[in-house]
């Protein structure tokens, strides 16, 4: 008679989680069933000593380990990867041995309240590269298989890694390098790309190197914006981040967008040029990183990257000729993984570069990065996901399904076609309260600097200020009516004063025009008009959505109520906005921690359908109601127009109006 | 109800092959099974129209081919691959649509009756490198996939090819090529490797070519030889060999044999001169292939090749010095993939080789291709395989197991070591009669030149004749008191003169020593002891063989009786020997025409059992016991010695034995 395997309790501190599982089970496993993130850096095998944990009440049983000292052991530490649960317990996860998860969404200045909530979970901690020291038993006559032969059996019997391939490169060393440190080898392998589940399980030996180097195990993530290229340098055996820098990317002397790059591209070496100047700029993020952390270059293993189509096209070196040409179609949204090397970059010859995959030629990897990295797949809650830019990329979803648009935003949101835009830097305008009585501005600049521009999310701030002081109404033109030496014609119609020339850093007035305000309205008309049409596609309504996810550098610095203000974002409960940040770097980070993501990477890619706009005639339609502060259609921003009521200005708005 | 479907018969002509089938069965199909070989050049989707047959009888239903034309429809020509038996059939299978697998055993000169029967079956032709050509849609707004998208998905519908994988190089190709002939093109499809069954079906993209190139699709298949190098150019359409050429391996300058080479190779600058002297040859080969076959060399898509792990070390680059160096570990068995450029062979930088896996540092890949060459994996005949040169390599099994040694023969079999020894060249002595009265020679040689020494199969003529005489005694020692000039001594002890000065090319004497004689009778006795220990190891007396198959060079040129007579091959019925020539180029060849081989090798590879004859004991033994003519235990000879006696020798060999 069989009987059934006893349930016991099992209690993780300090993370107060609780979890049933039947007896016998590992407590590794129960750990992560418990979503209780545990270094495990050997896989589980036992070698690596990094799961250490106290056992404070109950037992496990389990082979004693030389990796825990006798000391430790009378005060009840353990292996966990190798303790089977034989009664109820209570465990506590020591810091050395937490795999620092919370940090992971810490390292954005931008995150705020909420934004953990928006980290994918349900993954395991199995990074795509791997490091593993084995100790291979010296060659003898009764047992003469090939030096790779003894590498690969050694991987299987300790590193429990089977099904593993080899890239050619490395099996010439093999002789030379396992007969070096007797026989102790460091074998590095990848999970190149995942086409189908099982291949999360096969790797491929991209390095073997002498000795024990496991604990030097590192890999990059980067986020390659059209704008700014950012990179993190991980640490693989605490999945930390170790180091992050951000630059310009270096492309942008050639063309402030995509649309100009790829222009530029079509010229006569323009995409060898191209593709140098964004290999310069990662090459002096990575001399960066390795300097401020002191690791060396050469134990960098491993890259992932995400970009829009054309930055990863260029990137790679393929033509992003027709991303612009309708009917808009990319070379490749999956590509197969390249050497690093190859494309220029200095680290390793066996480093593999990972490139999020596309969707469409304006739904990039970046996107896929991000809605893996907030974990949209995995979560029944419907969201919204934005990364407002120069495009604005939209996805709609949950884990059962995805939609995603662009939407060409213009580059206002990032200063551009704005008289006295620019980019989100030292003495940018981000703030400005307006006086309803005097209508005098009072500025706020980033770094507290004497005003030099004004920035995207100056821009929608001040136009907010603009509408609720009354200055401009909601069709975006300035009262003339009004009595104030601020409001004035100039060379380009109408314009407010914001900063006179004696208190500017250029010496000259700062000034927004109706032609700027104009801008602004048709880029934001442009996103609100995308959603509109998405959530349309699909059948649902602003209302049923129960998260909107905002990412992105210009994302991350914008105020959610002047944004609803304008009309930007749609007019519903405040807490629904969640702000992640990069939120591609997000992605490509947790990705390097986890062959899991890298997974859904390529499904998130396969499941998102993306809709054209410019196919749909409602879009149009969308967009010219849209062209309005907040909107055309007063009933959608509720609570906007209920305020500028409450303002007293609902009145004089009105009669604007018909100006 | 469900009624169980007629069973009906179907015909092939002009090979006279009979099948029953189920109604409704794939015409294509049936032939298969049947094993009637049919050209389906695009794998059965209708689409290249080469395997039209004639329906002679009977009727067959299926759509109409716009490859089939009026006429020929009239007369009765259908699609194999198109159509679905529907009555009993008569079919003819017209010469172009025939894959002419005879031819595949005839080009060897030296193959045998009975060869016939030592060609691997059971395979289907499908070789791992396919050409496929697709017309795409163009791209619209409602259809804008990714340009690789848009490829795979044709792939996919026209050419049945799933779980295609690509080389990133031919991605950055893509949007010019598949723009330039109205969307035409011809796609290269390589089944790199088989790790598992399932692999056999997953091909990567190696070459897209703009419009139809399918018709120019070849490969080729080498056997790289420590001594020569056989080059042969494949048709993969037609399943043909269009060419072959052979060479001296460009290594001999630095060496004779693996030993003298690995020692070479030790050298500074060693390896890398060995390795460009074999590439050397290899291009060599090529030049002359595609220059006598007018083939142009970028149309050459593939590359198998089969060596001793020695060559195939040598070739890749990797070090063989352990090869050498107890205990005999090779660098590496299974070896991945390489870009046959990277190595220096001049083809197309798309162009992989396959380099057939190795068992051990002496059981190469040209045993393993040998073996898959001639179907040993495929059959329950207990089957001995026996590569005859420097060194004796034997294989012993069938389909459920085998196991393999190698044993070291020394340089005889080729002629080294031997006073007069030479190559198998013109001029070389390959045959004497020896006159038992008068005792006097009558030669033959290689061209029927003037002699200019003796080759390896001549030695064991020249001996077993000289036994035969009663000129040498069972030890291989010359009766002295034989009363003939031609018996005399030499420098090097006892000699027999086979050619007086004035007849040899080389103007001295040519003569046969003890020396030589004991040369060879050491030889022979490592080899027949190698097969007697292996056969010993598995509990398998030799008479349980049903097949010995002899391959290689040296091995197509003896003489069975004579072999039997000097105790080279074992004492049993002469129609249990086959000889294959050079299996290793027929492994190589077939391996090229047939996916399911590649798998095959992969098993054979890893089902060979080495059994190292230096560890065993009984090797020694069963060594000097064969260091006699035909060897000391005359029982394992009965026919030998009744031939002897019968001779009227018996006599006078026994009295000489006490010399």
């Amino acid at each position: 008679m069989v009987s059934a395997k006893k349930k016991l309790r099992v209690h993780f501190g300090p993370d107060n989680v609780d979890i049933i599982v039947p007896q016998g089970e590992n407590l590794l496993k129960a750990a992560l069933a418990a979503g209780v993130h545990i270094n495990a850096a050997c896989g589980g095998n036992g070698v690596c000593g990094t799961c250490k944990v106290l056992i404070k009440k109950g037992e496990v049983v389990g082979p004693r380990s030389a990796k825990i000292s006798p000391q430790e052991y009378e005060q009840g530490y353990r292996l966990c990867c190798q303790s089977r649960i034989e009664s109820d317990l209570s465990v506590e996860v020591p810091p050395e041995s937490r795999l620092e998860v919370a940090v992971l969404s810490r390292e954005t200045g931008a995150v705020q309240a909420g934004a953990a909530e928006a980290i994918a979970t349900g993954w395991s901690f199995i990074p795509p590269l791997n490091k593993c020291c084995v100790e291979l038993s010296p060659p003898t006559l009764k047992d003469n298989v090939s030096d790779l032969s003894r590498l690969l059996r050694s991987l299987k019997r300790r590193c429990n890694l089977r099904n593993v391939s080899v890239d050619l490169d490395i099996v010439k060393d093999l002789p030379r390098i396992q007969r070096r440190k007797g026989g102790k080898v460091t074998v590095t392998t990848l999970v190149k790309a995942v086409k189908t589940k099982a291949d999360r399980r096969k790797p491929t030996i991209i390095k073997v190197e002498p000795g024990d180097t496991s604990r030097k195990h590192y890999s990059l993530a980067f986020d390659i914006g059209t704008t700014t290229v950012c990179g993190q340098l991980l640490d693989l055996n605490r999945g930390r981040v170790l180091a992050e820098s951000m630059a310009y990317n270096g492309q942008i002397k050639y063309g402030a967008d995509v649309i100009t790059r790829i222009a530029y591209s079509q010229r006569p070496g323009g995409l060898k040029n191209l593709q140098r100047a964004v290999v310069a700029t990662i090459n002096q993020i990575i001399d960066e990183l390795t300097s401020r952390s002191r690791v060396k270059g050469e134990h960098i293993g491993h890259i992932i990257m995400a970009g829009n189509t054309t930055m990863t096209h260029i990137l790679l070196g393929f033509d992003p000729k027709y991303i612009r040409l309708a009917p808009y179609t990319p070379v490749a949204n999956f590509i197969p993984p390249a050497r690093a090397r190859a494309l220029g970059i200095e680290v390793g010859r066996y480093v593999y570069l990972f490139a999020f995959p596309c969707v469409a030629s304006y739904i990039g990897g970046d996107i896929v990065s991000g809605v893996v990295g907030i974990g949209l797949h995995q979560s029944q809650k419907l969201t919204m996901y934005l990364d407002i830019g120069t495009n604005g990329e939209i996805v709609i979803g949950n884990s059962d399904w995805m939609v995603t648009a662009a939407c060409s935003a213009g580059p206002a949101f990032e200063g551009g076609g704005i008289k006295h835009g620019m980019i989100a830097a030292a003495g940018a305008i981000e703030d400005v309260d307006i006086d309803p009585e005097s209508l005098e501005p009072k500025l706020s600049t980033i770094g507290g600097e004497k005003p030099k521009g004004i920035c995207g999310s100056g821009l929608i701030n001040i136009i907010a200020g603009l509408l609720a002081a009354g200055v401009i109404g909601q069709n975006g033109k300035f009262n003339a009516d009004l009595k104030s030496d601020r409001i004035r014609r100039g060379s380009d119609g109408y314009e407010y004063l914001l900063s006179a020339a004696g208190e500017t850093q250029t010496g000259k007035d700062i000034v927004i025009t109706e032609v700027d305000i104009d801008n602004l309205i048709r880029a934001k008309a442009a996103v609100y008009a995308g959603c509109q049409t998405l959530l349309r596609s699909v059948g649902v309504s602003p209302s049923a959505l129960e998260r909107v996810i905002i990412a992105g550098a210009f994302g991350s610095h914008i105020d959610i109520e002047r944004s609803i203000t304008i009309g930007l974002l749609p007019d519903m409960p405040r807490d629904r906005f969640i702000f992640v940040g990069n939120g591609s770097l997000t992605g490509t980070r947790l990705t390097s921690f986890s062959t899991d993501l890298l997974d859904d990477a390529r499904k998130v890619a396969t499941m998102m359908t993306n809709l054209e706009l410019s196919e749909r005639a409602d879009f149009m339609n969308s967009y010219v109601a849209a062209l309005f502060l907040p909107h055309t259609n007063a009933s959608e921003f509720p609570t906007v127009m209920g305020r500028l009521e409450r303002l007293g200005k609902a009145s004089r708005l009105g009669g604007r109006l018909a100006r």
